[in-house]
């Protein structure tokens, strides 16, 4: 039997596929370098023992079959896409720690009661088409991905197109969407420094945060900044700042995590001597319970009218994104925070800000997130790092994790 | 002898050279359009019984000459050059009311004493070459122009080629700068709505603002809008935000005719889903009197200050333009009045937001600048509009200021 190969081990392979000469690592869906690194990804699979598959848009599964074949299945894993110069722990982290799992867990204990399954999502990012959760949404059935096929990148290129050339012709391998799956598993990078700061070893998650974001639009009245008094201005900027300074302090003020952010602005006519007609900006808000997302857009609503309307100003505020909350499993975050005294890693409870493919199976089933820290909360850059120390208590934590739901009767109720 | 034009139709002859296609007119100095308004200028001073003479830089004069040779000139006029698209106007109202006023001056009352002139001045704009007042500059020696003749329009012609197109060769002209001016007059268009608002017939200019313009450079930190706890942020947008309310707050509460705008800001990267790390804004600061403008610079920079630190961020305000405020005459200005109570025009007296040639003589000689309104405040606008008993007003305010300066001996001392 051979030695098991650990996380960092793993990882270190991955890194090597898609070097961006500006530093990182570049994969992008159905690209050369994600072709390499999902073939990278079924080679480790196998040299672990486990049984190998892809499904039809390049999802990569490695199975450890279980005694109870009724029994729904135990899967965890993340996504092998990255962004352009992206790091190496961002969705890799999660399919290497699970491989390692996976082989560790056959190596100690043999077969598990349910099926474990290590998947290796072919895209989250939504990097190379727009098409976020490409991978975990075809798998769970929880996005519409219509017309998706007829979708370009920045080249042209369609996604039919692009799933040709990477060998996924229509039926060529099994169908993605999954109905036996009992519990979804995922290990990621915090992508923030809330743990760092806290010299926190593990994080448990209690919900995916819900987001909406919003374009708002003002419209006032641009003229000379030298003739127009100060008195009879409808600067649309000037508005927008009152909003982005009340927006700010209610994010504070509120409080309990959430978060609130103009990340986009654009002025027009943008010229240093013209009062601006236009201004346009970005919002988004985020938050662990739908409810409060709800109360708070609207308090929005209403003080940005407010402002809009001191200035003289008109204002609209149209939502393009609104992503429910997708909350952890209580009892899964119960464990896992037991496994962690146990081990004596500190923990904490946090609400991922971010997205993850565990967000696309909370509404279907039981999920779990399990958070070490990133150096400085860098991610999406080359500069991502995360100690081998923290990954291999991560990788240990899950392996506890998945024996206790996979190998343990009694271990969790069946969903 | 013939019977003398009017400001308005010497304005709609002007009005149909440079028609744009894309509505209103293009005279930009030394091409096409603005050589056969300068003809058409000199032409209409030759009409109006004017000795015309021609420049090195292309300001064209028409001069009645005076009795007393030895009696410092009076000078009445404005720019023939335009923004793109420009309205009727701007400028050309100047020269068109001075062709017309010195020709009534001369068929009503002959020889004046001091010699009256009216100039078209080559450009005021600074829309083709970055050099506002290349023409009253040259006159006045106001400004520098150290390396103008090899700066570039928006096509690579250098100012020297264009003028060697336009017949300006190095010394086919009579030199531009003048010692023999006593006296500035311009007639201009408001640009602003304040008289309009005050249904005010006549705008007697106390002064032309001066003006700063800073660039405002803050250095926050990028980060993930979903990881990133609003207690941790370094926002430049944010700190920005603030810095805007507060400049706007603190011109209102300064009131006394000081505006304060930011008209172009450029927000780094510029992602709806990423935290700014730098923000870049404009900031224009005008007022008549120089020691208020520096008492502001002063505060908003100790404000803007404090609102990076709040914010953690790093802020840097530079300066790339300081306007000194022209001051007109206080005789002058009580002319106006006087002439306009005579007359029965209403008047308020207002500074000047907009810089105009007037300006630049200011240092060197005693100016008055007569305002009629604007319709809407709209200029730099194929929708400028000023209505024709207004120009009519104007006109005949600007004929008695002149005959009063030129042909009464006791009507001002001598400069």
């Amino acid at each position: 039997m051979k030695a098991s190969k650990g996380t960092s081990e793993l990882l270190a392979e991955l890194a090597t596929i898609g070097e961006d000469p500006r530093g990182g690592v570049t994969r992008l869906l159905y690209d050369s370098a994600w072709r390499q690194a999902q073939q990278a990804v079924a080679r480790m699979m196998a040299d672990a023992g486990l049984a190998v598959a892809i499904d039809e848009v390049g999802n990569v599964y490695g199975t450890l079959a279980g005694s109870d074949a009724a029994a729904s299945h135990v899967l965890t894993g993340s996504h092998i896409d990255t962004v352009p110069c992206g790091g190496h722990y961002d969705g890799a982290l999660g399919i290497a720690a699970g491989i390692a799992a996976l082989s560790q867990l056959q190596l100690q204990h043999g077969q598990p009661r349910r099926t474990l399954e290590v998947v290796s999502f072919c895209e989250e990012e939504g990097s190379r088409f727009p098409l976020a959760y490409w991978g975990s949404g075809n798998v769970t059935g929880s996005k519409r991905f219509d017309g998706a096929l007829a979708a370009k990148d920045s080249e042209g290129i369609s996604l039919r197109e692009a799933m040709i050339g990477a060998g996924f012709e229509p039926d060529a391998h099994r169908r993605s969407k999954r109905t036996d799956i009992g519990m979804y598993i995922e290990l990621h990078i915090e992508q923030g420094e809330v743990m760092e700061r806290a010299q926190c070893d593990i994080g448990v998650v209690d919900a995916i945060c819900g987001q909406r974001r919003y374009f708002v639009a003002i419209e006032g009245r641009s003229g000379h900044a030298g003739t127009t008094p100060m008195a009879i201005r409808e600067d649309a900027l000037a508005a927008g700042a009152e909003m982005l300074v009340w927006l700010r302090q209610a994010a504070v003020e509120q409080g309990d995590g959430l978060v609130a952010t103009v990340g986009k602005m654009d002025v027009s006519p943008n010229i240093a001597n013209v009062i601006p007609g236009k201004v346009r900006f970005s919002v988004d808000i985020r938050h662990r319970d739908e409810a409060v997302i709800t109360a708070f857009c609207e308090r929005t609503f209403e003080a940005f009218n407010e402002a809009a309307a001191r200035h003289s100003c008109g204002m609209t505020m149209s939502c393009w994104l609104n992503e429910r909350p997708a909350p952890m499993d209580a009892a899964i975050q119960e464990r896992i925070a037991r496994i962690a005294d146990w081990k004596g890693y500190s923990h904490m409870t946090l609400s991922s800000g971010a997205g993850h493919d565990a967000g696309l199976f909370a509404p279907h089933c039981a999920c779990g997130m399990i958070f070490i820290p990133s150096q400085g909360g860098i991610s999406h850059s080359p500069l991502e790092y995360t100690a081998p120390e923290a990954i291999a208590r991560g990788t240990e934590l899950l392996t506890e994790l998945l024996y206790q739901l996979a190998y343990v009767e009694e271990s969790h109720e069946e969903i």
